[in-house]
Parts: C-alpha cells; sequence; structure tokens
C-alpha cells in the first residue's frame, strides 16, 4: 500500500507525461499550460487512495484519475473566463495570457480529452465509471450556474448554499472515491460509502475555505484574505450570521454587501460582526460534523488500508492554507 | 427500410422528446432553446441511414444519433461566441438572448449530455462509439482553432484550408455515418467506407456552402449572400482565385480582403474576379471529385439499403439553400 505521499508524487509523475498533440499549438498550448501549474492533485490522489482500499494494484484507475484532474482543470479554465479572474494559482489565467476564446477552446477540448481518458479504462466497468463521471460533471456545471446566480441574488438562504458547493465542489471528490472503488471491484455498499465520505468531506472542504478566506493568514492561505468579503461572496459565514445577527446587525452586514466601501474598512467591519456572533466558531462545529458523517461512512467500508483517506480527512480539516 | 424523409420524421420526434432537468433554469432554458430551433439534422439522420444499411432495428442506434446531435448545436453554440455571432438558424444566438457566461456554461453541460447520451448504447459496442465521438469532436474543436487562426491570417494556403474544413466540418459527419454502422454490427472495412464517404460528402457539402454564400440567392439560401466576402472569410473561392489568377488580379483580390471597402462594391467587385478566372466551374468541378469519391466507398459497401444515402448525398449537391 502506498501512502498519501507516494500516491502524490506518483500521480504528479502521471500528470508530467500527459501528451497533447502539438498541433494547433494556439489550441494546446494553453492546456499544457494549465495542466501543468502546481496544484495539489486531490482528485486523482483520491480516485488512487479509494482504489487501494480493495485492490494493491492500481493501473486500472489511473486514467479515471487523469481524467478528473483533467475535468477539474477544464472547469477552473472555464469559470475563470466567466468570473474575470486574472490569476490562478498565482500565475496569469489562460483567457488573460491569450484570449477568451483560446479559453473557451481548450476548455471544450480539455473536456473532450477527459472523456479519452475515461475510455481508457478497463471495459468492464467503462459504462458504469462514465456514468459516475458524466453525472458529477453535470452537478458542476449546475453548481457553477448557481454560483454565478448568487452574485446578485441577496435572497439566497444557507440552505441554498450548501446544496450550491454541494454540487461545485463535493460531487467531484465523491465521484473520484466512487470511481477508484468501481475500478477496484468494490461492492455497490462500498462504492456509495465512498461516494458519500466524499461528498461530505468535500463540504467540510468547502467550509474551511471560506473560513480561511475571511479569517486565514494571508502569507500561508495564498489568497488574499477577505477576497470573499471584498467580492461580496455570499459564503457560510456570511449566511449564518444573518441566521444568528439581530436585526439591527442584519441590515449593517448587508449594507456592506451592498454599498460601496473601502476595501480594508469593508472587511474589517463585516470581520467584527461575524466575530461578534462568533461565526468562525459555528463554521468549525459544522465542518466537524460533516467530517464525523465522512469518517462514518468511511469505517463502514472493510479494508485494511484506510490510513491514507483518513489522512487527507485530516489534512484538509487541519490545513491553514 | 426508412427512407430520408421518414428518419427525418422520426429524429425530429426524437428530438422533442429530449428531457433536460427544469432547474437550475437559467442553465437548461438556452439548451432547450437552442435544441428547439428548427434545423436540418443531417448528423442523427446519417447515424440512423447508415445503422440501417445493415440493420433494420434501429433502436440502439438512436442515443448516439441524438448526442451528435446535441454535440453539434454545442458546437455551434460555443462557434457564436467565438464569431461574435448575433443570429443562428435565423434567431438570436444564446450569449446575445442570455450572455456569454451563460453560453459558456450551457455549451459545457450540452457535451457533458452528449456523453451521457452516447453511454446509453449497447454495452457491447460502447467503447467503440465512444472512441469514434471523442476523435470527432477533439478534431472539430482543431477545426474550430484553425478557422479562428486562419482569420488574421494571409498565407492560409488551399491545402490547409481543405484540412481545416475536413476537421471542422467533415470528421462529424463521417463519425455519425461510422458510428451507425458500428451500432448495427457492420464489418470494420464498411465502418471504414462509411467514413470515407462521410468525410467526402462533408468536404463537398462545405464547397457548396462556399458557393452559395457568394452565388446562392439570398432569398433562398437564409443567409445575405456575400457574407463570406464581407467577412474575408478564404474560403475555397478566393484560395482557388489566388491559385490561378495573375498577379495583379491576386493584389486586387487581396487588397479587397484587407481594406475598408463599401459592402456592396467589395461583393460585386470580388465577384467578378471569382468570376473571370471561372472559380464557380473549379469549385463545382472539385465538388463532384468528392462526390465521386464518396461515391464510389458507398458502392464498396453490401447492403440492399443505399437509396436513401444516396438521396442524401445528391440531396447536399443539388440544393440551393
Amino acid at each position: 500500500m502506498r501512502d498519501f505521499e507516494e500516491i502524490k508524487v506518483f500521480i504528479d509523475k502521471e500528470i508530467q507525461k500527459i501528451c497533447f498533440p502539438d498541433s494547433p499549438n494556439l489550441l494546446y498550448d494553453p492546456i499544457n499550460y494549465i495542466i501543468a501549474l502546481k496544484a495539489k492533485r486531490m482528485r486523482p490522489v483520491l480516485v488512487l487512495l479509494a482504489h487501494q482500499l480493495f485492490n494493491k494494484e492500481i493501473n486500472n484507475a489511473i486514467y479515471p484519475a487523469i481524467a478528473i484532474e483533467i475535468f477539474h482543470n477544464f472547469t477552473l479554465l472555464h469559470d475563470d473566463i466567466m468570473d474575470n479572474a486574472p490569476l490562478r494559482r498565482g500565475e496569469p489565467t489562460v483567457h488573460e495570457k491569450w484570449d477568451k476564446n483560446t479559453a473557451i477552446l481548450a476548455g471544450d477540448t480539455m473536456l473532450i480529452h477527459a472523456y479519452k481518458m475515461i475510455s481508457k479504462v478497463d471495459n468492464s466497468v467503462l459504462k458504469n465509471v462514465l456514468d459516475v463521471f458524466s453525472q458529477a460533471a453535470k452537478e458542476v456545471c449546475e453548481g457553477q450556474q448557481k454560483d454565478m446566480e448568487f452574485e446578485g441574488d441577496y435572497t439566497v438562504t444557507l440552505k441554498e448554499y450548501m446544496k450550491m458547493i454541494e454540487n461545485k465542489t463535493a460531487v467531484l471528490l465523491a465521484a473520484s472515491l466512487k470511481i477508484g472503488g468501481i475500478t477496484a471491484g468494490a461492492s455497490l455498499e462500498s462504492q456509495d460509502h465512498l461516494y458519500e465520505f466524499g461528498k461530505n468531506i468535500g463540504i467540510a472542504f468547502q467550509l474551511k475555505d471560506d473560513l480561511l478566506d475571511t479569517f486565514g493568514t494571508s502569507k500561508k492561505f495564498g489568497k488574499k484574505v477577505g477576497g470573499d468579503i471584498i467580492a461580496n461572496k455570499k459564503t457560510f459565514l456570511y449566511l449564518k450570521t444573518l441566521q444568528l445577527a439581530d436585526t439591527k446587525d442584519c441590515q449593517k452586514l448587508k449594507l456592506y454587501y451592498q454599498d460601496n466601501f473601502s476595501a480594508h474598512d469593508k472587511v474589517e467591519n463585516v470581520k467584527l460582526i461575524f466575530e461578534k456572533y462568533q461565526v468562525s466558531k459555528h463554521t468549525t462545529d459544522m465542518m466537524k460534523a460533516y467530517y464525523t458523517k465522512a469518517i462514518k461512512h468511511l469505517d463502514a467500508i472493510e479494508s485494511n488500508n484506510k490510513e491514507p483517506l483518513i489522512y487527507f480527512a485530516n489534512k484538509l480539516m487541519y490545513r491553514d492554507s
């Protein structure tokens, strides 16, 4: 059994080996560029970790693992166009470095390439892997749509937000784990537990992201702290505070999210309201609840190789970047 | 055996039955909108016509047929963003009626949905259908990339143009026919003949399009005649004329394609140069050569049900819109 770090090194090497055609270079250069950016590679690592719960021979899981990473990068590429984002992983986004049309078409080609990788999986599990992958891909798009709609919508509820992050972030982690189970020949029951483990850990992961964006230290987090507040993002922190706060503070918070304030003042004042209602603790509690639920699903799986997945779950929970 | 028109009616009904989710409606409304626009449905018709060369029971071919039509509409949707096109099939394009972000995400979702439809094909042919579909999809993207690059490129050769239209237009017709063969259990040899028939007829189809754009009658053609000239498109007509014309006329033609002239003057003068070198006849001859090559591949297939495909090929060749 390989541990988490070994699998990460293995995946990094496999990703370096991905071979796109040379021509047309204006189509493939941006794809090689985004794929080569340094990244956590969480999803392909999860595919392989799930696979080796049941089967030490991981070859059959590599192609879908790579497929999911390419798909994930495709979503980043297109999301960055939609969000007009200048940077991705600290480097210029594809639509900035090239242009929007190039980024649209490069993304499309990546999505197709992801399916080409899926198709290389063993024929006996192809339909199953394909369906899990497509279902997750569809839900990711639905999540992105909702995320965009929430931008101009001040009636978003916490429940709607939780559903959005489940689609946009958690289902792909869930599908990665389930696909690893499928390629390893896991039982349907184990596949379902893997999916639920991934979904719950994925939601916890996003809550942690929300928390770090406002209460992280900029140096470690790698993004500008307070970015969500500046962008008026209705995160868990914002929506939970609206549930907890008195009418006056609710109005104040909403005002900060709709009017023009200097970034510094806005971040500081919003944080004060968040702190008044201990929303940081509420978020951590919620994260822990999802974490506990996730671990229960992992517990229900029979395998001697669960340590790397537990290590992964803890890493997500206790990270500071 | 159903004839061409029966298959068309059948496909129209099947497309009306496609069921996308209701929510998020801002994601699925644009998809339902573009799918519902009146269209020729050439590609799904070809899947079924190819299938019934070998097998009268067409059920196994319906899902991939629909998949290819959804894929085709996805390419139109994203191409229209890239080309900044205001109209598609006489109606406002999705990015005009909604906005660019909506159009990007709706397109992505359609591409995923196309794969969901592919996955419903009989398991025994799934990998094969999937691979032919993905390969064509990839080549369509490469063709679109080249088409965009040609816009600002005045060194494009006729050979490069032919390769571009092969990728952008012909390979999807080719793949449609091959996939119909696969679902019907045709031999590998017949599958290849179907592919080559489709590729050659597809190139002839595009040459006819080039011809109609300049020499068609606006009323029947449905688009503005001369549109390619106004947009400085390096079509077969333009590139062939550059091969045939003397230095003076070449310079004149290039000038019309780079300087600002009134649309009417430009179209009339470019047409005069085209006519001087009988480029209309040259295009028709080239079309016929591809048509003949296509029919040879159809001839090589053993089947008693070829009439609808011959009817289709002739319809393409002798259409005036």
